[in-house]
């Protein structure tokens, strides 16, 4: 496949990609959607004329709107008629829009112009914790190796519901939060900013279809009807406030501090070629939680950090996609099981990505085991957890065999020092 | 206070009392605001026109809308002028809308042949965990007496994100769910229909203000620019599921099997002349945490269970929102302290409500402890837990030192058996 539209070679946004996004540009303060092509953006709401396909023809409004929840809530067919409608608009053979100069002209937004904003609204937001070398660290880290993992943990992909409220869009600054801690133990607890910042290092699914009804399921062998696309997502966390407030009904305020999304969705189709074996599950989970087709995604993760000394990408994980036990699938099935509805636009995170060594450990708790085992940056710094000033990106892509490449583009934030405290 | 509508001494919508609603009716399908008075709605709708005071007068347009968010999206001064208004148009001296007989035709709803809807857009939904007996009895039943609280909780109100999409209007049946459970311990999980349904006893409070940043604060001192009001809700939950699921990351499918609130929103000032002492804290807590005035208040809590065999209503628990340890102050307060924004029409719920005598415990959990004392019926049946068929009913109200009675209306929900299960 080729376009009409140059990039280079090792670009995040071929024509195989065709990721989605909301933007505005300086042209044009309303939200648009939009698909990012090389280092422009398609502007949907400006082509959704050209959506002249048998399912889209009557629905083109959806490409009109200000987020991508209408387009979402459509169903896959859809989803796959947009795609090949838009592959075959940019292809380099198609004169339609290539010698449409004027449209061209209103068409196409350059990346570096525009400003992305959040590309749905996300009704609900759960993050479940589905890699096992992450589950297992921390267990060995607050338990002991021989009860790492909770009993429930092979049997069920366990997650909790986040806040949708706090979910911000790459770039967006997060400040370093208050709260409670428990310096010492069986001590008073201490109220005060932070002291153990951290990243986690995620990916996150948007689900779509239309909506379903409260006592409807959908097992995992229908998920997929219900996946739109993903995103990758940093989950911000306050290791000490999580470690006291999380007793017993899960993390609270060490979370809802901001959880950074990356800003152009990658849909499953576009992800299809990088489909890799599942991770293998033992025991065989229970029924509605299994499917027989493979939908594991090598998807290359990488996490960099930039200091105010050291800007430079001081990459300090590299991680995989792969490495996940419970596929997206079961996580889908396991939000329904009890009969909870769905919503276009929610998001379902999959808990921080580590692999099986020491590098590729999706948050500085892990890499740096609680503290003990400092990370050194290039320039001889050093970090246990984030310090103020400190940026996070996040990065991730796919090459398959043939070379064919596509990426996620970059979720990045930069952790604020805490404000003065009023009461 | 006189009202030129009639209504009974111990209706639940005095002129006192005046929640906000919304609703459709036979004549129009189009959701609209409305407000309870006697066996009545007044359309908010309709007399937009109406609300002419100095800071509503530019803001008419809120009344349209077809949710509160807009209008719980403006501040307290603003609620304060609207709640004038209505007393002002619906007082027995005030002819504008008396003797409108036209306006008056258009104008009022009777609740009997009205649809209720939820009342907002509900953003985000935090429960909190915040009466000190329910706590402790949970507590005692699965740890011990002398561990009964966790070490967190009487610094800070302990508290998790809902689902929002679950949440549904009173009226609405509930489906018993399936899930995981670990009948016996150490033995392998099983899957099936839960078999420990029950309900929670709780209230909820509605968030209202403009927005606020990722980043901002409100301390307890602050926080009461941002209550609405409150709503009786019907916290489902699957205690089986709950059990085994909820290590380590909190209740997830337990609880977003559905979610039930009632209809009327009753606001804090209508709420204020039933202001008590606040429970008395021990250790003082964090200065994010104190508020000099008293916030707390005097609602009686009832729950009725009607079963198939037995549709009278068997009033299983007397509670009173008096018991709660935590103010909806210092849980706002807590929601915020590590910047999370909030957004108008967040709801935030008490968690169960269970007062200190073994008949005012707001769970089956804890009334039939652990289904070791079974509740008996009118009729003779037992429940130790809540069986296909029957429905729960909380009511609330209010009634002051010279008789002044407000209520809540009520928040049902009738349990329907599972259904097959499909792969």
């Amino acid at each position: 496949m080729k376009s009409f539209i140059e990039y280079s070679a090792n670009t995040d946004f071929p024509i195989e990609n065709l990721p989605y996004g909301v933007f505005t540009s300086p042209k044009n303060a309303q939200k648009h959607i939009g698909v990012a092509i090389g280092d422009w953006i398609l502007d949907l709401h400006v082509i959704s004329h050209l959506f002249s396909g048998p399912l889209l023809k009557g629905k083109q409004h959806v490409f009109r709107d200000d987020k991508l929840n209408s387009f979402m809530g459509l169903t896959k067919a859809h989803w796959i008629e947009a795609r090949a409608t838009l592959q075959s608009l940019l292809d380099a053979s198609n004169t339609k829009l290539k010698n449409d100069s004027e449209l061209r002209q209103k068409a196409f937004v350059k990346q570096s112009e525009a400003t992305m904003h959040l590309p749905a609204e996300i009704g609900d937001y759960t993050d479940f914790y589905s890699s096992i070398h992450h589950a297992t660290n921390v267990g060995i880290m607050f338990r002991s190796k021989e009860n790492a993992l909770m009993p429930n943990w092979k049997h069920l992909p366990v997650g909790y519901h986040g806040r949708s409220s706090s979910i911000v869009i790459s770039g967006t600054p997060i400040t370093r939060p208050y709260g409670q801690t428990l310096p010492i133990e069986g001590a008073d607890p201490h109220f005060g900013p932070s002291r153990l910042m951290d990243f986690e290092l995620e990916m996150a699914c948007f689900v779509g279809g239309p909506p379903t009804a409260l006592g409807e399921r959908v097992s995992a062998r229908h998920a997929e009807e219900r996946l739109f696309g993903f995103v990758l997502m940093n989950d911000w966390s306050a290791r000490d406030i999580q470690k006291w407030e999380y007793v017993p009904l899960g993390p609270f305020t060490a979370k809802n501090l901001g959880t950074s999304i990356s800003p152009w969705i990658v849909t499953i189709e576009a992800l299809r070629p990088y489909i890799v074996d599942n991770y293998p599950q033992d025991p065989e989970p229970f029924a509605y939680l299994k499917h027989d087709d493979k939908f594991n995604f090598d998807i290359k993760l990488e996490v960099d950090v930039k200091t105010d000394k050291s800007p430079v990408a001081n990459t300090i994980c590299r991680s995989n996609y792969r490495f996940m036990y419970w596929t997206v699938k079961q996580q889908l099935a396991q939000q329904t099981v009890s009969g909870c509805n769905l919503r276009p636009g929610d998001l379902l995170g999959s808990g921080t990505i580590s692999g099986d060594t020491s590098d590729s450990y999706g948050s500085m708790l892990e890499l740096s085991w609680k503290g003990t085992k400092p990370i050194r940056l290039q320039n001889g710094e050093e970090r246990k957890f984030l310090q103020d000033g400190d940026t996070v990106i996040l990065r991730g892509y796919c090459i398959n065999e043939i070379g064919v490449r596509i990426g996620f583009g970059k979720c990045e934030g930069k952790l604020l020092p805490a404000l003065p405290f009023k009461e």
